[in-house]
Parts: structure tokens; sequence; C-alpha cells
């Protein structure tokens, strides 16, 4: 029956159960639900039925709800739930999803709620949270199933079924040897493939690909989208299992860094999205755009050195935005490639030198184009073929030039370990405003004699 | 003892072998290799031992191979092997990558390949080309295994052991009922987990969630990342099942996504990557630098158009890129913000008016800090305060509009199914280029008499 439900009748019936105290109509609702609809069904549940509908949700259905909302909405819960019955709660939570969640507290918090947790599982979360957030360690879950070779099929499936709720989401068995070492790996797949007195070292595969502890996430990220994994193993410097990464969190990592990425080429700051504060957004653009004010500034005492320049030829002016304008583009375009390139792969060194002489070529050719077409669009305009040919020369060598540094800046960056995001596309765009300008008005200084 | 060896001596082997026609040794190496490892070898491996290479693989490996590989490299490995062979090594292709790979060749070719396939392959790969590439049903697979609801357990098994080599990667089993109809889905961990007599209809799950065939494949990468699925089942008009689509798949089509709206906002047009020819790269991106050099040209005459209070004031010229650049960066920040929202999960209109009104929150914060900021350095620098009260109450005006400009201008597109990413980064800031100065030049010819 629920399958034919909308979102909006599943909504009312629950707002109905809990107005009524039916509990076990509601928890029909629920069981049917995947975790991504208990959490939208609960956020647009009014505040006001909120804490009545989470006392008539089992303990575990709680914990997942937890594990799918976002910070803000997962803290008032804790508030609502008080320390002793969300202490139960996250003892039922995916460990990694916990230890984000109490990254968000305060220490004495963290402390509070741990202390009222099962030791078991406040010690694996603590294990959990010795990791840097955006490492393989920060992302893994210490919840997998591991086996020994020795095993039989058989046993290795008894294994499984008794571990059966915290395998949810795992798709691998790994293969440890007496030392804890990863030494191989089986599928769901395998398992059932096999004969059931099968021994798992003659099943198991091992070439095991496995990650570093201290891995980037976004490396991490890569060889689970280059090897299709919908698993891989974390290891520690002994090569001794301490976790898995699974795909769906790789996916989350993706999204998270192409979003910074974006950020970063717009100069954004720290990511601002839809529900950010006015306050808050404001202040986390105004650092770069007093930095953007400050370079602005620069350009025009820059400027004020042509002074003579501009009062003799007004008409130079008027080609400043485009000028400026062009340089900047092609710079951030150059940027891009080189950015998007080196996230979605490393590059070497050959290949870093071969780029910065294809966009030589992409500059040549476009400088070409476009100084040619304006040179003698402001010769017509202007009726000064002198200073069209200003304008045209100008925009070749600021073209060429700005195509060459938006891909050579980003690649040294790279090399000297600084992330080429930063080289944000204002920043560059800026930066080429004070050196085309610059070139500008120097080739006009030159031929001055000739426009006036 | 391949698992403890490099990259580079797997590479140096491998053309040993190949060199010394040691077909067995090669094996012994490729059997142990992941997909992607295979392909990393094969680019690495100098072109002249390449064609000897493939024919000391098997079909299967040529096809994984072939899998892995960008389109220019497949087509060459196709010329390499002949029609007849490159057929036989496509009937072992999964259908999605190959459906992938034909729409890379002219219609003549196509049809000889087709032709040359096994009947049963090139119908099923010639009804996935039949979607859209970038839908459901263009990134979907067809080859997955089903099972009626009436099954026992133990018939499921026995099905999917049979069908082992095609059902690789994927983890359920979906349940359909005589008319096809998608009516459950069963895990593999659920047929581990249950006892080989269970009916397949009281162990599996019936709400199922599922796509319709003509989904965009953005928002069917949002329904995986949202239930953290591994796989989705893709249905037709009627509910009947055409294909799934797996997570892996859906890894390519973010990352895609992520790369097209990065291109959009900084127009770079089309994509273009790191192995991009230089005239291409350079013909992909001249269409948007004419376009922005004919919006120069304009903002030029604008400008012109001002040429009294130019001449008149020239320190006004100085602070013109200023007052653009800073301009058009805070309306960049706000598009961004605009467009990724959009991308990362549906908005609806009461969320977007509550955005402009943020916004508009954040512009006059920024802009009465900035504006105050640059009202106090002109004044000093240029020994006029009314110059600085120009240039101060310009950039006010400037930064407030601005910044609800990119964000309204993006909504209003999006709300007119125009894709507002194409509203891009350069395009809103030559716009506000034209803009800003023209609010700038009609302040300062207001106050001329004050500022001479």
């Amino acid at each position: 029956m629920l399958h034919t439900m909308s979102q909006e009748q599943i909504l009312l019936s629950a707002i109905k159960c809990v107005k009524e105290q039916k509990r076990e109509e509601l928890q029909k609702i629920v069981a049917e639900l995947q975790p991504y609809d208990i959490a939208t069904l609960y956020i647009t549940l009014p505040d006001k039925h909120r804490l009545k509908f989470l006392g008539m949700l089992q303990p575990k259905q709680v914990a997942i709800l937890l594990q799918e909302l976002d910070p803000p909405m997962q803290i008032d819960i804790l508030h609502k739930l008080g320390v002793q019955q969300s202490s139960n709660i996250m003892d039922l939570m995916e460990n990694d999803d916990l230890a984000d969640l109490l990254n968000q507290l305060s220490a004495g918090k963290i402390e509070e709620f741990l202390a009222a947790m099962r030791t078991e599982e406040s010690n694996s979360v603590k294990d959990l949270m010795r990791y840097p957030p955006d490492t393989a360690g920060g992302i893994m879950t210490n919840r997998y199933v591991w086996i020994r070779q020795t095993y039989a099929v058989r046993v290795a499936v008894d294994k499984l079924k008794l571990f059966a709720e915290i395998a949810e989401n795992i798709y691998y068995l790994y293969v440890l040897d007496e030392d804890k070492k990863l030494v191989g790996v089986v599928s769901y797949r395998d398992l059932i493939m096999a004969d059931a007195t099968d021994k798992i070292e003659d099943i198991m595969f091992t070439r095991v690909i496995s990650v570093p502890v201290d891995m980037d996430q976004e490396k991490v990220a890569q060889v689970i989208q280059q090897y299709d994994f919908i698993a891989v193993p974390v290891v520690d410097g002994q090569h001794r299992l301490v976790g898995i990464v699974t795909v769906d969190d790789v996916l989350d990592v993706i999204i998270e860094e192409a979003n910074e990425d974006i950020a970063k080429l717009s100069a954004s700051g720290k990511t601002i999205d839809w529900n950010t504060r006015p306050f808050t957004a404001a202040l986390r653009r105004l650092p770069w755009l007093i930095l953007l004010l400050g370079l602005g500034v620069l350009t025009g005492s820059i400027l004020s050195g042509f002074e003579d320049t501009l009062t003799q030829v007004v008409a130079l002016t008027y080609f400043m935005p485009m000028i400026a304008g062009m340089t900047g583009n092609t710079g951030t375009q150059s940027l891009v490639v080189v950015v998007r390139g080196m996230a979605s792969s490393g590059k070497n060194l050959k290949s870093a030198i071969r780029l910065i002489f294809r966009e030589l070529g992409v500059g040549l050719i476009i400088g070409i184009v476009c100084g040619a077409l304006i040179t003698i669009v402001a010769s017509i305009w202007q009726a000064d073929p002198m200073l069209g040919l200003v304008v045209g020369s100008t925009l070749f060598a600021t073209l060429v030039i700005g195509t060459v540094a938006g891909t050579v800046i980003p690649l040294l960056l790279y090399y000297f370990k600084v992330d080429p995001a930063v080289a944000s596309g204002p920043l560059i765009t800026t930066l080429n405003d004070i050196f085309s300008l610059t070139v500008y008005f120097s080739i006009a200084s030159l031929f001055i004699s000739h426009l006036m």
C-alpha cells in the first residue's frame, strides 16, 4: 500500500499517527521507508511533532535518521533527547557518521556523550576520531567483517550471518593473517558462487588494492573511481587493516571537492550555500573582496603613472575594459584546465610541459584572431589606424602571455605543494588587469607622438 | 609475487613477455591485474608492442581493456584488430560501454560492426543506443539478473550462478512479475542470510526506488547519492524493468557534470582537457572570446559617451578597473552559489526568494564596508573628498546591484528552463563592466562641477 503513496500523503499519515499516538501504524510506515525518506519525512514534519515522532521510533531508526541529517538538525535532536538517550542512540550509529557528528561538538560535550556510551562503541569511535577528517582515516568506517584464509566458505558465511546487522552496507569480506595483515578479499558474490566446503584461500583475490590511512580523501576517491570499487580497504604502516571506505562516502567527497574547487575559482572563500546566513556569507566573501580592492587601488596607481598619455589620448580609455577583461578571461580558462586536470588525475612533469606548449599554441591562435579583429574595429571606429595597431598589438601580446601565465602559475603552485585553485579566477583576473594595462599604456606611450 | 611489483616492473616484465612471445607468463601477470591496471599498462606500453600485446590477451581481457580506455585509444584498437576480430571482442563488452563506444563512430561503421556481432548482443546494444546519452537510459546497462517472486532462494542462487559472468558488477537481483513489471529487489546479502527454502517474496524488499528511463543523468546521480545505493533500477512508462544504473557510472556522471559547470562558469565552452589539440582548444574558446570582444567594444562606446567627463577629470580613470572588477567578482560569487545549489538539489520558489533577500543583505554589508574603505583611500590619495565620495557611493551601488543581479539572473534563467551556468562568469562580468562603468560616470558627471 505504502509504495503507491506520495511524499505528501506519507507526511499526513505520519502526523496523524503522532497526534493519535498510534505507534504501530507509524512503525508500519517507517519500516518501509529508505533512510533518506525517513530524513525527508522528519525535515518536513512541523517542529512541534518532532519530539513525539522520535519517541515513537525504535532506537535503531533514530540512529539511521541521525546519520542522514545535517549537523544543525543532528544537534537539535541531541538536545531534544538529552545525553542519556542520545548515547543509547549513538551506540547504534555507524562509527564514521558518529565521529563526524561528535566532531561538531565541544570537547566537554564529546566527553559527556562518550562516557555515557557503551565502552566498546566509544573506544571504537575514539579510534576513528584520531584521524584528520579529510584523509582515508577520516572518512573510513571500522565496522567490517574479517575472516581467516583457513576458513571454509561455510564458516565464513556463518560469521557473516552473525554480523549481519553491522555488515549492512559492506560488499566484501577481508582476509587477515595472524598479524591482522590484509592478505586477501572475498566478495559476497564469490561466497554465493563457491561451494560450502571450498577454502577461503582458494577463492580469495590476493592482489588487494588498499589505501594508506593518511591518504588524502580526494586520492581515495580517485582510487575507487578508477577501479570501479564499492569499497576499498584502509591499512596502516604495517599493512594491517584498520577500516574501509565505501563508495557512498566517496560520492559525497567528490561533490564536496568539486564545490570547493568552484568556490576557490570564484574566490568565494569557504563554501556558501543557500542556507548560510547573510552576515556569515558576507564575512566569508569580504577577505577576498578587500584583497581585490587593494589590488584595484594598485592598478589605479599604476594607471596614474600614465597620466600624461591618458590626458593626451582619451580614446585609449575606451579600450581599457576590453583589454583587461579579455586577458583575465583567457587566463581563467587556462587555469580551469589545469585545476580540473590536476583534480581528476595526478599528472606528471612531461604532460605539464606538453600542456604549456599546447597553451602557447592556443594563445598564439586566439591572439592573432582577436588582435586582428580589434585592430580593424578600432581603426575604423576611431578613424585612426595607428590607435588600432596599438590596441591590436597590445591585445595580441596580453592574450598570449595571459594564456601561458594562466597555465604556468597554477602548475608552479602545484609543484610547490600549494593548491592551484587558490590562484583563484578573480585573483588571476586582477593580476592580469595590472599586467595588461601596463603593457597597453607602455605601448601607447611609445607611440604617443603618432597618436596625437 | 606480483603484488609486490611496482607499476614500472610490471611494464618491463610485460614488454619482455611480448618480445619473447611468452604468452603464458604474460597471462600470469594480466590475470592478477585490475581492469584499470591493465589499461594503465597498455597506455604506457610503447605503440610498437601494442598489437602483439593485444594478440596475447584473451578476448574477454581485450573487452575489459577496451571498456577502460578513452575513445581515441578505443578507436585505435578497433583499427588495429579489424572489423571481424573487433566484433568478437564487442560481443564480450558491457553493453553500456559498447553503446558509448559505438556512438563515437560513423553510422556506416556502426552498421558494419553490429552486422558482424552476435545477433543477440547486437540487438541488446541497439536497444541501449536508442536512448539519449545523458539520460538514465543512456547510462544504464541492460545486463542484470531478474527472478520471480515465487522462486525459492535456492532457485535464485542457482540462476545467479548460471549468470555469474554477466552479473559481475551487480549487487541486487530484481524481482519481476509476469508483465515484466518490477515488484521487488533482493540483495546478495539477503540471499546469504536467507535459508535455501525461503520464498523470494518473503525476503524481498517491495518499496523499490526506481528511476524512469528518460530521467536526466544528473537526477539519477542524485537519487543514488541520496539513498546510498550501489545500483538503481530503470523502468519504462509501464513500470517494466529495462535496465540498471550502477554507482560507478554515476561517479563518472558527477565528475563530468561538475566539470561542465566549471567549464561554463569560466566560459570555456565545450570541455577542454590536457589532451585537446591546440587548434581544437582555440576553436572552442574563440566564440566566447569574440562575444566578449564585442561586448568590450560596446563598453568602450558607452565610455566614449562620457568623453567630456573623462577629459576633465583624468583621475576618474584610475578607479575604473577596481569598480568593474569588484562588481564582476561579487556577481560571479552569487552566480556560483545559485548554480551549485541548483545542481546539488532541486530548489523551490520559496527558497529562491529567501536566497534573493539573503543576497540583498550580503550586498548591503559588503557594499557598506568596501564603499567606506574606498571613500577613505580615494579621498586621501587624490586629496579630493568629493572624488572619494563619488567612487565610494558608486562602489556601494554597484556591489549591491551586482550581488542581487548575480542571483536573480541565473534564477530567472532556471525558471525559463535555461541552464543558469551558461550565464557564465565572464559574461556576467562583462555585463557588470558595462553596467558599473555607466553608473560610475553618470554619478561623476552629476558632480563634475564639484570635481574640477
